[in-house]
Formats: structure tokens, C-alpha cells, sequence
């Protein structure tokens, strides 16, 4: 059949990549150990550059720069980050997992209720900004330039003109409502003073979705339908966060909740309650005197300083208004769209949460994003127990990887000692550090498995079969997800 | 243990989800087929807002506006793509759809041949650009701005500044040579007449990687390594390509080759050899006659227009010299870096790849990219096969989801015709089309598959038994990846 030979001629550039990927036939090309090595993931060809503070500066380096975060300062020590510029960085290998960790996250659950993934261009034409009267509202947090035939654009810090603006040109029918769009793109804000890396940068990645409603009462429901899928985002990152009452600031609308992470650094102040969590951002109400008490419970209100990661915002028709976004209604008539737009800060979230989590000398990531879940230390070249552990690793490594495909690393660099590569992949922050070392030579042979952040200490440090390893990682594999 | 029920705390909220995607557990919910269609995609749920233009007005608007090709005419009318400003495009529900299945066949080439995916920020000072000399050397088509301390940035076109200087801040060791870093992201070209849709945009999507080596020699290793991985990829595409002897440009550097999609409104002109496949880009050869022999085979040689869709650069020391990226060599003194430098058009291999593949009516995706393989259309709703018709599409869609999951969309508008349906699928440029209609209900039931671009007339359109049909699809699954 034609078809068949069109695939067959398809496929011969293939027959490398599907051997490897097939593992049982690996034998039959030659050279296959190399094709093999390739495809997995070595520390010996990750571009991680180390620039790592002496713990005798460390006093030092903190107090001279106050716009470093605990966890800007170790993404730059680890090779995690890199700054160019101010307030601008480069995601380096290990980040861009992460944040295509984060991003596979928010893509299965938004489509979960029936999302629809879109991209947005970056600049707008001011005129779109002039017309929701937001253009002369902002100042230099507003990026603006004229392009080659003197028209002003902007770098869009958010798209709610550019989303209404596409739904005002189309007649939306009912049936087509309610319409949830997003994008997960890179956002643009000239600060003042960026600081704290990613946390508050010039440019970062936002989850930016737009909501389109028949009229308010299902407006409401779609907003609760999102902020349920929030919910189950943020559980599944697996930080501990805080839902409050939002400010609806310069996005109008009427009603507002934002997702802080708990931290020092923070620079919005939480009120809320320790009964039932209700709770409210009380940065803008200054100078006023805050009421202690939860007026839901009558529990008692505490304070903390927070990073936002997330806002959810009903918008109303403030937009819609403007832009004519309407659709036709039952009695063929049109009528103005209810809209909400809501935002997850994708570069925050990563930061945020290692900010939270990491101590001093040591990154830690939640589980879930986690730019590797598992780093393999072999044994030392030329060591006694080499051929022995390199054996067991190989078997380990099939086995973890049906489990944990595209998420081990093996840090196989040859003159570095296992406790340097030790102390490297706990301070990178790898969740599952698996050591074969001197005891995989025993006639029942042990490896070490480490999981430096797990709350039961037994299973920080353990000795155990290989077989029962893998079994045992295999088993909690859920958590990495 | 505490993972264990950490584990489980967790996976309370996904209970539902699980159950839809195990498929075997579902009847155990309530409302479960509600939640399935949720998670299936649906043409009632598409945003696919459509803007055809009658055919006895086709002539008249193909005359009025010279920017618009068939494509961008074609994704304009269709739904995929929506202009918002001259010369930027949103990518609407199906067009992103196209854009990731590109983005994931890229990965997976550049990832075996070593290629670690990073991110780099859009915009970046002009400092740096003036210290490759290329500030000066470029136009308004390098688009400028004052951040708000009055700093030059600009919206980057290509990062070989950005990257170079990175790169210049460590010390790589020859062990970590060659190294390898791209990223897939948008570019900005302020360009006098944008046309032809995202063929020639002010913003659009390229895959950009950048190569380090420690010598020549290993440069040019690398530089066939990558071009064997641009075989791959753009095979894997499966739109005839030509790939010519380049134009060095602005870039610099000494070897480059470019990859053209052969078409009628190619900027490039083309000439190649019909024996050997070799030729150049003789745009540049301006009023030079053209010698019609090939040099390396005597053949003929003959023009064609071409869409240049991807580069390859050697680029030397041009960068690596100014920007002082070095290397530790093995005597232990720094040594400047041998670096290439390798684009892909993303989103323009998708829309010169639909301009070359589709008529004035129909949109013609390549397979691997198309935003659907499969379009499901059951029988309409109240019909007197509806009930049997839908029995079987259930069937179908389960066992097809297997080998084409998240890759089949089901047209289940419950007020348009089977008729509409079809033409509208056939126009969107769905690969494979399966009609369940009047012969579902016979007692041998047959269903219809359409494949429309196939070249075997016999499988542009079948009847055949539903279990059949599933086989033979499946057969064909790897043509669509």
C-alpha cells in the first residue's frame, strides 16, 4: 500500500532512535552503548556552571546585595539560572525543566475543564491600551516603543486587550460559552528595582487564561470551576500556600482571591485565619488599624508576609464593554460577554517554592517539579567495585526508568569522588540520590538511597537491595508527579 | 509511612481524572459520561470562530490584498490563526496544536543528538549588540527601546549576543565540549511590509540552538551532526524540501546551508542540480549569469522559488572572539570557542508547509503536524441510526484513543448536517475522516473513512466494518508522528 511504503520510507531515518528506545534490541547495532549514552541524561554533558559562594564569604555576600533572594543566590551558585541583565534571566538547562515540569502541570489541568491553549503575541498597538484606558494610567512599568513607521506598541504585561479584542471580531454564539483561552508566555514589566531573581524581574513566564460567560451567574461558576482547578494545581506542586481575598487594583472587576506562599521575603501582607483559613491581603488598606478577629469564625486573625503566585480575577464587562466582545443571545439579540481572567506566575512559582524550601547551602524543590527526580552516582572509574556497580546500575536504571522515563541523571563524571558528587547532587536539590558504591560488591549486594527532604527520617538515608530499591522507588513514584 | 500518605493526601484531588483516563473504572462515578466528554475534544467546543469567503468572491479578494497567500487566507477563513496588528498573529486553538506537535518532533532530534533546551529573555541590552558591531549595521528591522532608566534594549531577532555572553561568564572545561543549547521562542523583526501571514511576520516562533567546540575540526563535526538532525526533522515534517548552499549574511562565519520549501511565493530564488540535488541561493548572485551546469556533477541545473524555512551557520570566532568565550585547553590556557549557530522557521515551516500542501478551498496539513490526525463525525443527532451510530462510535474512539490519543476530535454539533460536517473537515485539512452514518444500523455494519490527501485514489475514501477500520488506522499510526 502506498500509505505503508510512504511510512517505511519515514521511518528508515528512525531505526537508531527506536532501537534505543526499544532497549531489548539495543545489541544488534554496533556502537549501541554510545547511541544509549547519548539518550540519557549525564552530569558529565549538563551545562549546570557552578559559581559557588565559600560558606566563609556566605555572611559576607548576603548583606553586600539585598536584591538577592536566598534562592536567586543559590540558582545562580547551582548553574540553575543565569542573570543577563537586570532583572532579565536565562533559564540554563535545569530550569527549563522545571518550568516544562510546571507547565505540563497547569496544561492537564486547565484542559481538565475544558480549556483552550492559545498564543498571544508579545506586543500589542498602544491604541488597544488607550481604548480600556489603562495606557495613561501606568507609568514606566509599562514597556513602550514606536516601531519603524512611528506607531507606539507595547510589551504586554498581561493580554486581556489583545484576547477581547480577537473575541469582539467574531459573533460567538451561546452555545459556544462559556470560552476559557490561555496562553503560558513570557509577561513584561520595567520595575523600578527588580529583585529576588525571578520573583521580581522585568521578564517572566505567566499561565494567563481569559474567561467569556453568558451573563454573571455563570461567570460565577466558571470562576469557582477555576479556582477548583487552582486548587488542584497548587496541591499537585505540593507547597504549602494561602488563598485570600485579592485587591482588584488596576483590573477592575469585582472580585478577586490570590495564592501567596508563605515567606519571609515577601512583599504582600496576609491577614488571615488560623480557624478557616479565610483571609485577606491588607497591603492596601494602610495605615489602617486591622481588625484581630476572622469575621466568618470569630477565630484568631494572624499575620504573614507573602509571595503572590496567583490572581484570580472576575472581571465583569469592563472589557468587554469597550471592545464590543458580545455574542448572540437566545433571542438573537447581542449581548455584552461576562469576563474573568486568571494568572499563575510560572517563573514565580519555581522560585517562590525554592525560596521557601531551600536552606542556605541547599536548593529544594517540590517533588513535583523537580528539574530531575532521581541522580545515579556510580562508582569511581578504575575502582574495584567499578564493573560490579556499573552492572547494577544499568539494571536499576531500565527498571526506574519505565517509571521515571526522561527523569533520571547519572553523574558520570570520572575524576570526581562520590562524596563530592554526593554533596553536588544534594545541594542541586535532586529529590532521590541513588549512591552504588563499595557495598554493591557484597554477595548480597547493597546500594544507598537518599531523600534528603523526606519528613520520615528513616528514608533519608537508607541502605538496600538493589531490587528492593528500584520496587520501593517505583512505589512512590506518584509523588513526582 | 509518611511519602505513603503524603502520596495519598495528594492524590484525593485526582481521583476523577485517573478514572476518566484508566477508562476500564468509569461506570463506578456518577455523571461519568459527562466528565468523559469533558476530557474528549469536541468541535461544539472549539474556538474556532470561521470567516469564509464565498467563492465567486475568491478571485476579487485574492486580487485586493497581495500580502495574503493562500495559506494565511486559508488559516484566516479557518479559524487557526488570527491577525492582530500588521504583521503579528495569534495562534488560535488548532494552530497551537500544530505549533506543539513541532515543537515536540524538534525536541526529540535536537535532544538525541545532544541538545540541552534552555530559555533566553526576549529583549536584551543594546550594549551587547554594539559590541558584536551588529547595532550599527542593522536598520529599523531591529526593533529598539528605552527601558525606564533610558538603557537601549532591543526585542531580539537571533541571540548569538545573548548567548555568547553567557557562555563568556564561565569557565568551560574541554570535557564539557561540544556543547550544545537551543530554545524554541519568539523572534522580532520590524519588518517595512509584512506578508503572507506568518511566512514573513514582525513576530514569530524559531527554534534557535547555538554550538561550542573546542577546535575546527570538532566544529565541523558538530556542523554535520546538526544538519543530519535537520534531515531528520524536516523528513520527519514530510513537505519536500531543498537544502542549497547559504548566504553567511549579517551573521558572518564561513559555511552555511539553507533549507527551502519549494513554492510560488518563495522570497529566495533557488538554483539546483535535478541529477544531484546540490544547489545554492542565487539571490544574492545579483545580475551574475548563472553558469546551468552543476559544478559537482555536470547536470542540469534548474530555478525554483523557494520559502527558506531553516540555516545552519558555521559561524568561527566571529562571536566568541569579541565576547571572550573560552575554553580551558588541555595545556590548561584559555582557548576561543569554535561556535555554530542553527535556525528553524516554527511557526513558518507551518504555514509555508500548509502553502505548499493546499488547494484554494482546503487546507493541507503534513501529517505530523496536522492539529488533528483523526476527525470523528457521528450521525446526527434525533436520526434513526443515532443510538447504534453512537454505540459504535464509542467503540471506536476507544480503541483508536489508544494509538492516537489526544489526537481525535469529535464534531458532535447537534444542529448541522452530516453533509456540512464533512466539508467543513475535509476544508480544516483533517487527515483522516470517519463518517458514521445510514450503514452503522446494517447488520454488517459499515462506517466511512476519508483520507483525502492520501495518494492511493482507493483510500481517499472506504467503507468499511468499524473493526476494520480501527485495524487499519492503527496500521497507519506512525505516518502521524
Amino acid at each position: 500500500m502506498i500509505l505503508r511504503s510512504i511510512r517505511n520510507k519515514m521511518l528508515c531515518n528512525r531505526t537508531a532512535e527506536q532501537i534505543i528506545i526499544g532497549g531489548k534490541l539495543c545489541n544488534i547495532i554496533e556502537n549501541t552503548w554510545v547511541l544509549r549514552k547519548q539518550l540519557r541524561h549525564t552530569v558529565s554533558k549538563l551545562y549546570q556552571p557552578k559559581e559557588i559562594t565559600p560558606r566563609d564569604k556566605l555572611e559576607t555576600v548576603k548583606k553586600i546585595d539585598e536584591s538577592t533572594s536566598r534562592s536567586s543566590r543559590l540558582m545562580k551558585e547551582y548553574g540553575i539560572t543565569k542573570s543577563v541583565g537586570n532583572g532579565y534571566f536565562a533559564l540554563l538547562p535545569l530550569a527549563t525543566r522545571s518550568i516544562n515540569k510546571l507547565t505540563k502541570l497547569i496544561d492537564k489541568e486547565l484542559e481538565n475543564v475544558g480549556c483552550q491553549k492559545i498564543f498571544l503575541p508579545h506586543t500589542i498597538s498602544a491604541d488597544l491600551w488607550a481604548k480600556s484606558g489603562r495606557l495613561h494610567g501606568m507609568g514606566p512599568e509599562l514597556i513602550r516603543y514606536k516601531d519603524r513607521h512611528n506607531k507606539e506598541m507595547i510589551l504586554c504585561p498581561t493580554h486581556e486587550e489583545t484576547i477581547t479584542s480577537i473575541i469582539s471580531s467574531y459573533e460567538l454564539s451561546i452555545k459556544e460559552l462559556p470560552l476559557k483561552l490561555y496562553q503560558i508566555g513570557s509577561k513584561f514589566r520595567g520595575e523600578m528595582r527588580p529583585k529576588f531573581g525571578l520573583i521580581r524581574a522585568n521578564e517572566f513566564i505567566m499561565k494567563d487564561l481569559y474567561t467569556f460567560d453568558k451573563d454573571l451567574d455563570s461567570a460565577m461558576d466558571t470562576y469557582h470551576q477555576i479556582c477548583e482547578a487552582y486548587k488542584k494545581i497548587f496541591d499537585r506542586v505540593g507547597v504549602p500556600y494561602q488563598r485570600v481575598e485579592g485587591d482588584t487594583g488596576i483590573m477592575g472587576g469585582s472580585l478577586s482571591h490570590e495564592y501567596h506562599y508563605p515567606a519571609g521575603i515577601g512583599q504582600d501582607l496576609l491577614l488571615w485565619c488560623s480557624e478557616c483559613s479565610k483571609g485577606r491581603n491588607i497591603e492596601v488598606e494602610q495605615n489602617g488599624e486591622s481588625n484581630q478577629v476572622c469575621e466568618s469564625c470569630g477565630g484568631k486573625l494572624e499575620e504573614t508576609k507573602g509571595i503572590e503566585v496567583g490572581h484570580t480575577f472576575l472581571l465583569g464587562q469592563k472589557y468587554s464593554k469597550v471592545f464590543k466582545a458580545n455574542f448572540l443571545g437566545l433571542k438573537g439579540k447581542p449581548e455584552t460577554l461576562e469576563m474573568g481572567c486568571y494568572g499563575i506566575g510560572v517563573t514565580r512559582v519555581m522560585a517562590a517554592a525554592t525560596e521557601v524550601l531551600s536552606t542556605e547551602t541547599e536548593l529544594r524543590w517540590p517533588r513535583s517539579i523537580a528539574p530531575f527526580s532521581i541522580c545515579i552516582i556510580p562508582p569511581k572509574t578504575g575502582s574495584k567495585e567499578y564493573n560490579t556497580g556499573v552492572g547494577i546500575m544499568e539494571q536499576m536504571y531500565e527498571q526506574l526508568n519505565l517509571h521515571f522515563q526522561d527523569d533520571i541523571i547519572i553523574d558520570d563524571r570520572d575524576k570526581t569522588t562520590i562524596g563530592k558528587k554526593l554533596v553536588e547532587a544534594d545541594r542541586t536539590g535532586y529529590p532521590i540520590i541513588i549512591v552504588i558504591g563499595k557495598k554493591s560488591t557484597l554477595a548480597e549486594p547493597l546500594v544507598e538511597i537518599q531523600i534528603p527532604s523526606a519528613l520520615d527520617e528513616n528514608l533519608r538515608k537508607m541502605e538496600i537491595s538493589p531490587q528492593h530499591a528500584v520496587q520501593f522507588l517505583q512505589s512512590i513514584k506518584s509523588d513526582f508527579s
